[in-house]
């Protein structure tokens, strides 16, 4: 599929809004990749993000996921408005462990009010390598456009 | 509704889970309470953990109702078996903004295999206070009753 | 929860709208009762419902606690309005088998364009009883509240 | 993706199943194609199955994917196992209105147990005809393989 921008500088924009997300920061996370309503995010392995068994918690694979989603509904929306995650529902498909992940968030759907997302989270063994691919989560969402809101931007 | 837990220590057997959590401690979460077939985790507000409006990311509410429905169905399970989360859907309210968080926890139907797990989130504007409770998000999910993988516990 | 319907004589247009499915007509459902924000359907067993097992198919229960939360939605919306399922995520929890089965539908919280709702599928043995409930599925959804579009209404 | 199917006769068994649907049988749904872990399902237009607004209702929107991705889950099962819907969410993206509709099911991932499908709708404006297609719904869900249930099969 392929999307228009109604942002000039989407990119910029989308860049702009993730560095505001302290805990992106937080998780070592970082922005990959940015298109017209595609957006990865990358993240190495870290033992202060893991549950009991020693992989990553989902939450903290959710956080990946739902912000690449996010930013890929952000990156076709116009300027002033802002993003905000309605619901996703996450299937966890193997145990996130690996040396790092990378979220892949699209829109499927860029409605007025609300965008539909898909998105999933690999793991790789090696780093710096995209050899070793495992499929760890699938999340399907809603994000809403909202605007008119006085402080709620991007 | 009321569950017989099969664990005869089940508190016990998910606080020393709890604490394995490295992901619940860096986030700053702690282990309220426990009853079989429900569990309460809480939070206090860290700014390290919002998204780009200032509001507590939505990986990290899920990170907090997903270990509280976790161990919901863990404190249900028989001695040597683990918990794995399947699948959830997480639907956001209200902004998670607030002073501290709340996240319970609780089983609605345990399986042999499957159990099915039920949460929410709730924001508090004051320390130390309960008044002034917003619900912020519904989690709905499926818990996996793990047996005989080596080294999977609890 | 209590809700204040904005619609003077809310329960009569969600019969009437009820009245306009054909689909619940078609699988025998009835409307049981309307109140601000909770609506009850119900539906006898019926052979040529069923799937594979001769349990009722999850799309007619999922059809049943939809239209109990659409119309649960609905009777909190103003006049012109109309509602629509943007999603919604069904657990199925026991075989629908039973004599008949009651649909539950409720709205969690009122937004101005998205509606949080939630419902449940009980069964029940024997015809015109209460007793021998078996909880089979739940619903979660938002439903979406449609303005100013010529021929959607209700 | 690929997936080695370990019944031998593994179309007819799901062709077979299909057959026992009474419920596909009455709202008019035919089998259209059955490969290892994919299978569809299609449905002409029909008055009596529509909700209030005269689109088809999303319960048996639901009905058809639910069955395309269920069965396709059954493609890949060994012998003397039966399938059973665990969850879906079902997201919908346009009215279901058309002159036929096609449900797609497809295996994400076949666990031991659980089995992870993906599916979606599409509408088509006329009949015979593939052009002018819409997408109108998207599900995913999780199937569970049953074993040794006396009497459950397929």
């Amino acid at each position: 599929m392929s999307f228009q921008p109604r942002h000039p500088d989407f990119e910029r924009r989308v860049r702009t809004s993730f560095a505001k997300q302290a805990a992106m920061r937080t998780i070592g996370a970082s922005l990959e990749g940015v298109t017209p309503g595609e957006v990865c995010v990358t993240m190495p392995f870290q033992a202060d993000l893991t549950q009991q068994h020693g992989f990553v918690h989902a939450g903290v694979v959710t956080a990946l996921v739902d912000s690449a989603c996010g930013y890929a509904a952000l990156s076709l929306m116009e300027a002033g408005a802002a993003v905000l995650s309605v619901e996703f529902k996450v299937q966890l498909l193997a145990p996130a462990r690996g040396a790092w992940f990378r979220a892949r968030g699209r829109v499927v759907r860029a409605g007025r009010t609300l965008t539909v997302v898909a998105g999933e989270l690999h793991a790789y063994a090696r780093e710096n390598a995209r050899e070793n691919e495992t499929l760890v989560a699938l999340l399907n969402g809603t994000m809403m456009t909202v605007r008119d809101r006085p402080g709620l931007n991007d």
